[in-house]
């Protein structure tokens, strides 16, 4: 992608495919040109774009050489006032194929060029309409796929994570300003900057950042899913668990006509939420190295996993035997919460199971065959992950070059702090200082490079 | 499909599937009081809609309870400067799957229903925005995928079969005046009717119709595609063909991303036209049973083809042969076009095949392995056409619905004419003139029922 924001760029912004209807967008300082060129009224006079009013939407026919291409609704959006801040021109044609087809390669031969991946965006970026992290959630904002990844993706391209940036950034410029004072007349040795004051400062900051980089554990599985192991004895009844939930999912939103989205094996939204589930080989001591293979994954599984769910088959297991069982677990679960599931239950023989198992707290009694009691294990994920998400910081990270500037700034600070401990000159300090707050600036786009430009925008969609 | 207009629908406008935007239409008397509950300034103030002018692209977002859903850009169209004629608003939204979930349920859940397939464009029918034949050209313009099948629907939209029809139903309401007027006076025995005139007008009347009719066999392959069998003996190299024919129309749209058709096997767009390629076995006279079954197949599809290429290879028939074996299927030509095409041709032996066949009449050359001379065969497969083309009328009917309606139009007034040599009585003429008017009156949606409108709708897409 070469950086270029003369160029007057065309693209379809809708999804592909036949449709009711379709929009074309152009943006660039020929948009208007090229549009009016093609717009004639519905009884086929020429009509001038010109003269139209901004954000007003008319309805017309896109003629080229006495064809009519297409009866269109076309609204042009002036500079700055749109989304890329340039001129730009939304065409709602008919959804044929061929009528985008042919809209698109009128509009290519009249001067405009194909936008490229995540082009408009990027020259709304340039143009300053939304800062880099903005520019980056609408990104996530497209690919979000559950509640709580659209709520994360919308605070920050509404600019929350940017202004918590911006403030961080100037509580530095801040620090900054005391050390280079005491920089500027360091010749008289004075020292201008209350050490202490500069300490209780640093960490005040560190704090914060250190809150953010620890949210992206948390932002990161809200993004790409919370990983749930499922694991247990063969014939637990853990597939059948899995198809359960995922059946569930599917009958929430198979409501809506059109919209359902194309679920991937064993991604399943519970409550907003996107957990994706492992399946696993049932676990169980074995001297068969194919099938000691796959007990290796469940462990391996495991150890990737927020959330284990234990399922056992409560006519097979004791009490005894599930202490057992957990105990060889145990080494495995690190930091993973546990969830028991007894599955296999009815009601004849509920009361009778929940004596056996009286010394296992909050286990669940399910049975995933007559889809009983599958609510109070969907429940159970949700609160274990409102926990964590509590726990976390108000401000979520999703984004890993977030992250990682985040931690190169909090080392930085680090840095900076000892340096205030060990009385360490000031240019010192404020070299750290300068360089983080240059990875603060890397996060909202203050300071960039074509590569990191070019990065982020080709993982859009083109037309956005 | 209950047709009731009372109800504010709302649907997907746009494809299905992410993409950079999405746009949700509403339609009916409470679309701008549901939108209104929901939008709000982008720095979150309640703005009214109801105070918004017409066709005024807005920015805004849409938020229930605190969360904020999306950041849209949404417009009013005012009843009846609208697609459907009453009021509607369309809401372009960011194009997640999740995001117009969110939506499409926030907006039924304040009171509006998912429109029927169809259904706005039926509205626009119920509210005289387009007659019956002009809304039945919206679907065909949606599916268009060839120029052809384009202009056609586009042609149809805008009124110009309409308005065919409208004077074909202008000339036979003024010959029932006439007729009428007899029977009114009838006792007195005046006949004021000239019936040598009257003659004269059912036979132009007649005339018209029925070139519509014939218009039908052209208008139905433009739409479903011209049928072009290639036969052959085994091994002339017809995969060959027509692989280099499917190759190079997908080169010709691929220039433009995202926006490819889904080519189906076989059906190829050559010039602006879609051709459906029948493929044979092989022809030769065989005593093979299965292969005889393959040899019928081949007669078969010659015989539901508009043309038949005949291809052989250059170097295997002499001219001698050639005309033997055209001889064998002259019986299965029938009606279609014959192109005859000497495959396996290269620059160095050119000449000689010239001379072997020059007995045959714009035989073509080509090498299908070498992509030589394919222009030549698709030059002449769109000059076929296009002679058919220009044969039939300049109104081309597409809609087996409109054909059938003609043809008993075309019935009815055959029995006027005959009534007329016969000296019928006129109470029995102007039966016959009024079931004609019917017949037309019903392509236009003048005469209309609900299952007719249900038959013509539900085919339409959601959302249209």
């Amino acid at each position: 992608m070469r950086i270029n924001t003369t160029d007057t760029i065309v693209a379809l912004a809708t999804a592909h495919g036949t449709a009711a209807i379709a929009v074309i967008r152009l943006s660039g300082p020929k948009a208007v040109e090229i549009c009016d060129r093609f717009f004639f009224s519905t009884s086929l006079k020429k009509k001038s774009l010109a003269g139209l009013k901004s954000r007003v939407a008319r309805h017309g026919v896109i003629m080229h050489q006495d064809i009519i291409v297409d009866d269109v609704v076309l609204t042009v959006f002036k500079g700055p006032n749109s989304y890329t801040g340039d001129d730009s021109v939304e065409v709602s044609c008919h959804g044929s194929v061929f009528i985008q087809q042919q809209l698109l390669q009128l509009f290519l031969s009249a001067g405009a060029r194909m936008a490229e991946p995540g082009e408009y965006t990027m020259r709304a970026f340039l143009n300053r309409k939304l800062d880099l992290s903005q520019a980056e959630a609408v990104a996530d904002l497209i690919a979000s796929n559950s509640a709580i990844s659209h709520q994360v993706a919308m605070q920050q391209m509404r600019g929350g994570f940017s202004a918590k940036i911006r403030l961080l950034r100037e509580n530095l410029v801040q620090f900054a300003s005391l050390i280079e004072l005491e920089l500027d007349f360091s010749e008289e040795d004075v020292e201008f900057a209350n050490r202490d004051e500069l300490t209780t400062l640093v960490n005040k900051i560190s704090a914060v950042i250190e809150k953010l980089v620890a949210s992206f554990e948390i932002g990161n599985v809200i993004k790409n899913g919370i990983p749930v192991a499922i694991v247990g004895k063969p014939n637990a009844g853990k597939s059948t668990l899995l198809n359960v939930l995922l059946e569930e999912e599917r009958a929430i939103v198979s409501e809506i006509p059109g919209t359902t989205r194309d679920t991937i094996e064993d991604e399943i939204i519970i409550g907003g939420v996107l957990f994706r589930f492992i399946d696993t080989a049932g676990i169980r001591t074995t001297t068969d190295v194919v099938e000691q293979i796959g007990v290796n994954r469940a462990l391996e599984a495991m150890k990737r996993s927020a959330i284990i769910i234990y399922l056992f088959d409560a006519h097979e297991l004791s009490g005894g035997d599930l202490k057992n069982e957990l105990e060889i677990l145990k080494d495995n679960i690190g930091n993973s919460q546990l969830v028991i599931v007894a599955n296999k239950m009815d009601v004849e023989n509920e009361k009778e199971l929940r004596l056996e198992f009286s010394d296992f707290e909050n286990m669940i009694f399910i049975s995933a065959k007559e889809k009983k009691n599958i609510s109070q294990l969907t429940d159970r994920l949700i609160n274990l992950f409102d926990a964590r998400t509590i726990e976390a910081t108000d401000t979520i990270v999703t984004n890993a070059r977030h992250a990682q500037s985040l931690k190169n700034a909090a080392l930085a600070l680090e840095k900076v702090r000892k340096g205030l401990e060990e009385n360490i000159a000031g240019d010192l300090l404020a070299l750290e200082i300068r360089y983080a707050l240059l990875e603060l600036g890397n996060i909202t786009g203050e300071v960039t490079n074509e590569d990191l430009l070019e990065n982020i925008f080709t993982r859009f969609c083109i037309g956005k």
